[in-house]
């Protein structure tokens, strides 16, 4: 009976996470995805894109894998033996967002602050809309990256505490 | 008797992960720590260096974290009550690594190949020594990522053998 209601409230907090990560990858991928802005800088009219970045659109990827992914299991029935690959998946797929989520952020990180050194100059200034566009994107896809840790973690340890009972 | 085998399988198995693990992010991290090179550009000389680039400032300090880390539990005796922290530290350390190479390869990307639309030009032609000592160091920091994802994989995996037993 303890067991059980465990087992249910586990249920209901990882089914939670999960609705909560699809928010916010599909969010994330969403904001990127409309991310543009046209300007000109010495008298020269240019577009500013989230498709002239491999960064950006590989973040645009894992997030959108990431939403289909979080969308799918919330259909998956309780005790379904493909709940074992999900755990599996549940790893790579937050090692994917993470993944994006740093790449896309050293990235920005350049547009913004620019390196001296490889003679990179900084591109926010003429298109700060994408900037913040971008900027928002990736702290959605931040907190997807938080929330599937929390899920392993949680997953992880509540496995644990069954082996010890 | 067989529980106690497949006890031992198992921590042989990951211990072996772990050595390797070790030798992985301590290499990435000598030889990202290592990489610079000077070079005349256009009649300019110049230094590219590692400690130019905040992600691969970040690569390394990763890195180093995750040799410590994976040097430390292998001193850890089995059965003692911590292993249950690092199963969530392996997670955590598994996030960083994969963060941090990620990070890099974005960067160096953009150092092989530049980007045309932000105006910022490749600069490996004069340095490509450096080049492929950066590159070295993320291929083996890519090495240590899946050796840790192995690691999570299986002891999730176990886990659940465990439970369904």
């Amino acid at each position: 009976m303890k067991l059980m209601t465990m087992a249910r409230t586990k249920r209901v907090f990882t089914l939670l996470l999960r609705v909560l990560a699809l928010g916010a990858t599909f969010a994330a991928a969403v904001v990127m995805a409309t991310s543009h802005e046209k300007a000109n800088m010495f008298g020269v009219r240019f577009e500013a894109k989230f498709s002239h970045t491999p960064a950006f659109k590989y973040f645009l990827i894992a997030n959108v894998v990431g939403s289909v992914y979080s969308f799918l299991v919330l259909f998956l029935p309780a005790e379904n033996l493909l709940w074992r690959l999900v755990s599996a998946l549940d790893v790579v797929m937050t090692l994917v967002l993470t993944s994006g989520v740093s790449a896309a952020l050293a990235i920005a990180y350049v547009g913004k602050k620019g390196n001296s050194h490889a003679g990179w100059l900084p591109i926010c200034g003429p298109v700060e809309n994408y900037c913040h566009h971008v900027g928002g994107a990736l702290a959605s896809g931040f907190i997807g990256v938080l929330i599937y840790m929390i899920l392993l973690l949680y997953s992880i340890q509540t496995n644990l505490k069954t082996q010890l009972v």
